[in-house]
């Protein structure tokens, strides 16, 4: 299973795309914290894509790709992988276009998630982990109902689709001189970059990664694309390998990509929900992570991260457990 | 140490206070979850206070009564006594006017929020717990560096300022059934019930109060206000007993006072991080906990809550704990 022949997107595709699918979206706030702002030692901004629908700005990607399936008017079903957030975005995206949802889900992900999912109108499927067997799963369930693919990642559509909340924070705050995401499949990263690198040319992009699940850092560094294999890393949505299509892009127009070790993750995760008030989930805490180790630019620079998503299981997280009280 | 003799508020001084206050607040926002919905049967809104400055909704009120004094121009100093998000308030408004702020806080108080009161640039004072000692130290400082006192509840402008959220709430969400806010001093539920029987003269107007607390409760049913000594609930911020001006409001224009558990308190802020991604403390999480109950009205009604504060001791709550990871 190959990702669909596209071209690598452009920004005209994310701004076609914020047209497309801005009426449909949450429009999730931008939020800062004077404490926050205190421990980084200068100006950081959130966008909090873990209120966007489905708890993840992976709805962005999903809609703006099922849509124009739906009203091509020859396509019932969508499929497609994924360790969670991806499955219930299009899970979501497939019922508000009147279409079927089929979603491949390694048996090692997030619980929480896999309920998302089938709350949303998915039917999920589960594989064993890793990227061959999700593939295998998934091409077996397209022969079997005649869906459509949805690439969690590695696909033009989903690409632009997640460029638009770098849109919309850049529209918001467009003196940012640094903005930063996670780095899991690579279409969040990719979409911000080419959306930054357009609307505020000025400013740096740096993707962040789990020490743990650093494929994109190597491949970055070493100009060949890298995978990893079942990592050991808490940030459950990072476990995957960068895309083509998003290697392309982070080539092109990312500045730096840097990493962090899962002590930091877990850390920045509670910071965040002290400060913030927020709940995040650990592939989000990774980009915050970075910036408290001091890894997004210097002191008085003004930083964007985009707040991936808050789908946790607060009974697995190592500082939120379930306890009753008397 | 009586309350300043002034009359009961009235929403003239709710709107005086949204002028007054406005523009040097953070603008909440008012968010809502299918999820939660579908738990709750019924469309629920949250004005989310937790994101005020301080964390916590108390910050209105102490702007609003300390902006005049400052203005006046014969005040130089401000004292209270507050188990925390008051004193907060009280600091970070009397920097903001220029004024050096004293806050009695009792020692069983939660930590951050201590922490809070110090990192606002308030001088801290601590008593033991229950408001004979706490009135008896604010009275000691007030003649020690000659303070003006700033009552957490039972002081009209105050009750005006904590009005202002139930006024941004119902301009955005003028059609709601059902407004719900905890009850400790009263101040909020003061606030909130004269502000809506204004705007919108159909909606219900709750209290709830932990069972382990239900001094409101009590005093709502026999007509007669009622007190209650450390109560053992872990809503730390309704442990004290309603005002004399806020009971007045309470007979007035509040509709019903509901009580509930402390099981269903931790459940209710469990649902709100895991629906709503956000990080409630105790005291708010009584009236989510009042929605989840059962007890504000029945289905197809719409709910608005004012989600309190969101000021927590992470190491002390029953299902957030701190612990390192390798």
């Amino acid at each position: 299973m190959q990702p669909d022949a596209t071209p690598t997107p452009t920004f005209a595709d994310v701004a076609a795309a914020a047209d497309r699918i801005g009426s449909r979206l949450a429009r999730t706030p931008v939020m800062n914290s004077a404490s926050l702002d205190k421990r980084a030692d200068r100006r950081v901004v959130f966008k909090c894509e873990n209120l966007q629908h489905g708890g993840a700005f992976k709805y962005r990607g999903a809609l703006n790709a099922i849509l124009p399936l739906a009203m091509a008017g020859n396509v019932t079903a969508v499929a497609t992988h994924s360790s969670g957030n991806h499955g219930t975005a299009v899970a979501l995206a497939a019922k508000v276009c009147g279409l079927d949802a089929y979603v491949v889900v390694p048996r090692d992900s997030a619980r929480p998630k896999i309920a998302n999912i089938e709350q949303a109108g998915g039917t999920v499927i589960f594989c064993e982990p890793g990227l061959p067997a999700r593939e295998a799963a998934v091409a077996e369930v397209m022969r079997r109902v005649d869906a459509h693919l949805v690439h969690p990642f590695d696909d033009a559509r989903v690409i632009a689709g997640q460029g638009t909340a770098a849109l919309e924070l850049l529209t918001e705050e467009p003196d940012l001189d640094v903005i930063c995401t996670p780095i899991g499949g690579g279409g969040l990263i990719g979409g911000t970059a080419l959306t930054a690198k357009a609307m505020a040319p000025r400013c740096r992009v740096i993707g962040a990664e789990p020490l743990n699940a650093d494929d994109a850092c190597r491949s970055f560094r070493s100009g060949t694309r890298q995978s990893v294999v079942t990592p050991a890393t808490i940030a459950d949505g990072l476990r995957g390998s960068i895309g083509v299509l998003n290697f392309a892009l982070l080539r092109r127009y990312v500045d730096d990509v840097v990493t962090v070790t899962e002590q930091e993750i877990v850390n920045a995760m509670r910071i965040v929900l002290q400060d913030l008030k927020l709940l995040i989930e650990p592939s989000s805490a990774v980009a915050v992570a970075a910036l408290l180790a001091g890894k997004l630019g210097s002191s008085r620079q003004r930083v964007g991260i985009i707040l991936s998503g808050g789908n946790v299981d607060l009974d697995q997280c190592p500082f939120l457990r379930g306890e009753t009280v008397k």
